[in-house]
């Protein structure tokens, strides 16, 4: 258990953005834990989102530029072994969820229409799980199904093999986590009756797992008093089916959105993920290259600094994983270099799913005025170019950086880009877009 | 029940950094609701913090360049009915706190050493309320002890009046919240054993309240065992005093900073409440109080605006209570109005707790490039102004504004101008200060 809490709080940071690990890391963990039997998901999503006091429901508030749900589709999207998402909605909220899908180009998903209560939307999108005819190709009935809630964006593979391979074993399977309060019982006048041992109960959390036939049992054999007021599905199966659900301890990702002040933690943890990295490109020059150096020394930037030439041939793939760029242009207010890796970025498509930053450095090694200050002009072409991009989701910045010759000048000056391109690139701010900052 | 919780949603976006109301209605709450007797706080703050996965204390970690604890200690410090508060910390904590209480000029407040576990913590805080020689002026032994945890800031004077009214007339009286997720028992073999009925168990939050008799005798009475594995007062006081303590349901508002995703989330109630108002200072200008109206038209600044010609006489009172400014200068790039509201600002103490925001807008109403284009050393000017106000907590930024004649033009231009001054608002961003952006 101990183990399992220290690896929970390096996972907390990391909401999977990133696929995780190494190829020949990935590989080995197949070989221990593989999950080889057929997997869906149910994800009722129909919930009104009163708690967070928004107008909007929870599932579908936008965390920088995209919505909560988008992001849990995404977690599971991203898992070879799930075969298909269900995805259960108010009727509605139908057309907007295929905007959505549509928009963020999830596969894997079909939505289908809620019911009243809780227990009723999963219920239908168990029976949509059984109508294998004209769901997702090479679709079959699955063996588990894993029942998870919109709201909880950053569940892990890690733990996803835990509960299938739990369900499958045991009919039933559920995340469970410490209790965070005393649990306390109260006399009908509200005063303190009794106080609970906290250490002998845990809090129900989700993803819950069952094999699709006890699932199925449970729902079958439930009064309408269950499907209007019940909550918890690990009691139905144990009811109905007398099938005892394994209970997994989950990791503090698991954590549910509910209040307003929760949407402003995801995001922070999604901004946190997108802004680990960087890659400089210096198109050859030796003046950029050396202030790349130079940045990869500092501390001030918080994140690891790759440096490249360019995005062609053998950096290519940078372009694939990279979340944030920085362009240096050596005495020239020339656009074109811009240009040409907004059009890679384009084409690589990585913008679909996170707002891509690039900061194009102005970086300038002489002390001539004609050299620092721009004309309306070139600053109007700048700016144009970032206003087209972030059309497409990737947003430009521009930086102004004069070398000067002063060691200690200079050391100022890459500190201080230091600190205004951790900040843009942890705000990832669309109003800021097109502006030319000067260091 | 359902009052309460309407009332509530609407609080928890508001930490209470405003004093709550117009004085009209607080007085007439305080007839309502007065606490005629003397209480004191209680403020164990020797947690590790371990479950933040951060390597300082979280009742430590910054929030806009303040320690969350310095926002817990205001909550209690702006309630006029409490006559100090005493923070228990980690012995070798005693330094780092006085050091805050200073910076962030706190009364109010003493600081004691504390012991191994949390109940020997409060005890010492509670043993050295009773010596009330050498203690702040004018304070008596309290009548009733609130205890409270550092890291729930966000608490309510309206429910710190319930909890000492409940305390003093039933002994002892408690914090309580519906639990959100279902309550499991396990077997030792890690399975469902059952599950607890929701609706009749509660949340035992904090604040809680004890008669200062009842407090000190359920401590004497209690066990070493107590001493080291209790953690719910409530318990203590109904085990050796009969006391049972009466249970208020509180606001969401006071859930715990228990993870870093949390710190985040405060934060984020923080600048929320920062941004709620802004106040413009035209100058008297004609063509700043054109733009100031069409200012207050948007609805893309999401604050309210506040129009005054300067901050002077009649509109000094502004300046006490306004986190941000907009300052327009038309036609001229002269820093002198600047400095001088700058010096009132710092003539009124209002940074010591909250960076200030104060948005330098140089607004051209010709098209003359002399008019638009600055020179370096005018820039230098301006950012070395703004270099000098962020060392005192407030942050200038600075934007170009051009007054176009076309009217589609400058509707987009104002709106433009609201987005990125909603943006600066919000984010307080310290490293764009003094950057001079164009709209």
């Amino acid at each position: 258990m101990e183990d399992d809490n220290r690896h929970d709080k390096d996972k907390a940071a990391n909401p999977g953005i990133f696929p995780a690990g190494e190829p020949g890391q990935s590989d080995r963990r197949l070989e221990e834990l593989s999950v080889d039997f057929p997997v869906s998901v149910v994800l009722p999503a129909g919930g009104t989102g009163e708690r967070t006091g928004l107008t909007t429901p929870k599932q579908f508030c936008s965390l920088s530029g995209r919505p909560l749900i988008s992001y849990t589709i995404q977690a599971f999207e991203r898992v070879s072994w799930i075969q298909s998402v269900v995805v259960v909605v108010a009727k509605e909220s139908m057309d907007l969820m295929a905007d959505f899908i549509q928009r963020f180009q999830h596969r894997k998903v079909r939505v289908v229409p809620g019911g009243t209560t809780r227990h009723r939307s999963i219920w239908n999108g168990i029976l949509a799980l059984g109508e294998v005819e004209g769901f997702l190709p090479n679709s079959v009935r699955p063996k588990v199904v894993i029942i998870h809630d919109a709201v909880r964006p950053f569940v892990e593979e890690d733990f996803l093999i835990k509960i299938a391979r739990a369900a499958k074993e045991h009919g039933a399977a559920g995340a469970i986590r410490p209790l965070v309060s005393t649990v306390i019982a109260t006399t009908s006048e509200g005063f303190l009756d009794h106080s609970l041992e906290r250490a002998k109960y845990r809090a129900s959390e989700m993803p819950q797992g069952f094999t699709y036939d006890i699932i199925c049992q449970a729902y079958q054999r439930s009064s309408e008093y269950d499907f209007d007021f019940g909550t918890e599905c690990l009691h139905l199966a144990l009811q109905y089916c007398g099938t005892s659900a394994k209970l997994i301890e989950g990791p503090p990702s698991l954590w549910k959105v509910t209040y307003k002040r929760d949407l402003a933690a995801a995001e922070s943890i999604v901004k946190d993920a997108l802004s680990k990295s960087t890659c400089v490109v210096t198109g050859g020059s030796a003046a950029a290259e050396s202030f790349a150096g130079d940045l990869q020394k500092t501390t001030e930037l918080n994140m690891e600094v790759h440096v490249v030439p360019d995005l062609n041939r053998d950096n290519s793939s940078k372009v694939l994983k990279e979340f944030n760029f920085i362009l240096v242009s050596v005495n020239s207010f020339d656009l074109s270099a811009l240009k040409s890796t907004l059009k890679d970025l384009e084409a690589s498509n990585q913008a679909v799913l996170h707002p891509l930053v690039v900061i194009w450095v102005y970086l300038t090694t002489s002390d001539e005025p004609s050299c620092i200050s721009r004309t309306t002009a070139e600053v109007k072409a700048f700016t144009d170019v970032a206003s087209e991009a972030k059309l497409r989701n990737t947003l430009i910045y521009g930086l102004q950086l004069p070398r000067t010759q002063d060691s200690e000048c200079w050391r100022r000056s890459v500190l201080k880009f230091a600190e205004i391109t951790s900040a843009l690139v942890r705000e990832r701010s669309f109003a800021l877009v097109g502006q030319l900052l000067q260091v």
